[in-house]
């Protein structure tokens, strides 16, 4: 029992204990830990100066003792009344706060995890081949995305001007994109780094990584068909990626560790998870547009598990820093109700989503909020929440000049 | 005139001042400008703190103007016998000095821009498909690498293992790169970031780029084959990127705009370089293999210039931060001993290069050493030069265990 009043069904009880980095007006951004619906200011009640930094890095090198040790010590001042006239002080509402980008990002890496989701963008962007390349069932395809312009949550998403060429015309224009999308993803945030030529195995996944996060992937599809071949996506994806504030530690959820979806081909030993323990997370998505429920994706339905992907980027001896995030690629399960992109659930734009008010959406219209949001098992049958990552889509910068310039 | 005695011929004159980081025993990196045979040290000659971070990025985020002054200060400093006095003891024996990774790459992006590299890697990797993309024309293709594995010439290449797959082999295996490669590149330093949202015009270019390194970009071509589709490279770049330890200004370089080649399709508006004046730089590039000249790739025949890459790169609106680099892709021209990369000179393994000693290379063998120089045109017939990359390739850490495990 916690002597914080913690409001019934929380995501954010003593089984979560989400790290992020907050502000308060006129203050410093620094770490704290949402508590229900308090956040508490570990700069503060720690007195400790790696929490007083504007971001998780240096906490986060610290590695998984330091992390555990602290996890239990914030348990410990939650818990026993003792603590509180100590602690309680320290406690501020989460509505007062302002929430910063979490970390500074080191390498970001977006990996193309979900077989439903590659079988579906397969089918659509590559209708005369196999939905599945004959590399995707023996190793987790990922790229480099950009981590300049990885953002919190309410960041505003200015829609992306670029190329695009739809295959009737005869050579490209310049515009704002007409195809903005989403991808509901979960991000993986290492901690501890490691040494430049020496590779991570599978089974020190969580020496390395210290926790997780919701990541929208907003894509342009337009920009990003034209571009993506020979050498995949950049300019399609680098406008934006959202990410959600709280940091939720891989120890809050051990209770949702489950086995992945039965593997089609044997992996090589690298690869191999048997006997490692399975890194499949049973946590539960949620895509909301405008408020309305889109879709429900299931991230147990990951084909390739976290531990799986860090094994894979890391066995050509590529080093990791702290703050790296690896993120898992859109999560969409095998139900029309279960896609975690709008070109998966209108199908390519030709089948309109109609919403609750009538209107049809296919992608993104200027002034659409999207939010996503998820949680997990937790102990005894509570959720963990991993907190939500929004963002409001505003017009392109596009004036008249520019129009003129569009074509030649 | 200067008067610190220079060797003759010396790219390092006063005309060229490029920047970088060293150290000396016992004394912690700082700024150094090359100087002839000698460094300058910054940090102390100027007092400083910018210069005394260990990396170039605080002076770089400083800006055009202060690039300038500190450029004509220092100038000043060598030429006016008046300075001697107080600046001659912070002039250092070049080969005394340790060379460190002259800025804390922030993110890394790498082009495709020489129009011989990518016909000739299309006619090997897609035989069946014309050699350039529809794509490669119109825009300057390029895609995200790993900032946090480029360092510093001299770091030993490490043989990356990884997933490769023979079309004749049913099923992958892992195992030692078989097929490894360079790429000759020339590198942009972003000095001065851009904000969110907001492109930046072609115009722009010198704004924002603070100078020119020499890149290689280490490619393991089997590994590369196996992974790209979709996605692009990952693990056969990944593993590292070589940069040149001095960092030549822009300015260094106003004698070697030359104008690019031209343009086979009319371009968008937003990539016409026609009145911002021509970027097309002529750098003479030189790859030796163990000491011996393998190929002279000519800078000049890119067909995408560095200022055109960042204004594609910035159009959808993504954001630049002090630190960010971009390379050229390899520089290849049309010639046969102008061919910027290992695959390109054997012809994908087919022709194998004789060395001098008689011996015969295809890919890079354990104990190879690669040395990329440049020079370009300086003021009154002189040259300038970027400096060198070099590293040795060393065995794959590759056990007896490994190799079990490489098959099932």
């Amino acid at each position: 029992m916690s002597w914080p009043d913690l409001p019934a069904g929380t995501g954010f009880g003593l089984a979560n204990l989400p790290y992020g980095v907050f502000s308060t007006p006129g203050t410093a951004p620094r770490t704290g830990v949402a508590v229900g619906d308090s956040v508490l200011d570990l700069a503060a009640a720690t007195g400790d100066p790696v929490h007083a930094t504007g971001s998780l890095n240096a906490f986060m090198a610290q590695g998984p003792e330091a992390w555990a040790a602290l996890r239990q010590r914030l348990r410990a001042w939650l818990t026993d009344e003792a603590h509180r006239s100590a602690v309680e002080p320290h406690l501020l509402p989460r509505r007062d706060v302002s929430l910063h980008l979490p970390v500074e990002v080191a390498d970001y890496v977006d990996f193309y995890s979900s077989r439903h989701h590659a079988e579906n963008l397969g089918r659509m962007f590559r209708p005369d081949s196999p939905p599945l390349t004959p590399n995707w069932q023996h190793l987790p395809i990922g790229y480099h995305g950009r981590a300049g312009t990885v953002a919190v949550s309410g960041t505003p998403v200015v829609r992306p001007c670029g190329q695009r060429k739809a295959p009737a015309d005869e050579a490209p224009t310049l515009g704002p994109s007409q195809r903005l999308d989403i991808e509901a993803e979960v991000g993986f945030l290492v901690g501890v780094g490691s040494v430049l030529g020496a590779r991570v195995p599978l089974a020190d996944f969580s020496q390395h990584v210290f926790g997780v996060c919701l990541v929208n992937d907003w894509s342009a599809r337009d920009l990003q068909a034209w571009e993506y071949v020979p050498l995949g996506p950049f300019l399609g994806k680098s406008f934006l990626t959202s990410v959600s504030p709280w940091v939720v530690p891989l120890a809050a959820l051990e209770h949702a560790r489950v086995p992945p979806p039965a593997r089609d081909v044997p992996l090589l030993p690298y690869l191999d998870d048997a006997d490692a323990g399975p890194w499949g997370l049973d946590i539960a998505l949620e895509v909301r547009l405008n408020g309305e429920l889109l879709s429900c994706p299931p991230f147990r339905e990951m084909y390739w598990t976290a531990a799986q992907q860090l094994a894979h980027l890391t066995v050509n001896g590529a080093s990791l820093r702290t703050g790296d995030l690896f993120a898992s690629g859109t999560v969409s399960g095998p139900g029309e109700d279960q896609r975690g992109s709008l070109i998966e659930l209108s199908w390519g734009g030709r089948e309109p989503i109609t919403l609750a008010d009538g209107s049809t959406r296919t992608f993104l219209e200027d002034g659409d909020v999207v939010t996503l949001t998820a949680s997990a098992p937790g102990p005894d049958g509570s959720r963990i929440a991993l907190g939500e990552v929004t963002g409001r889509v505003q017009p392109a910068r596009w004036t008249a000049t520019d129009r003129q310039e569009g074509r030649r």
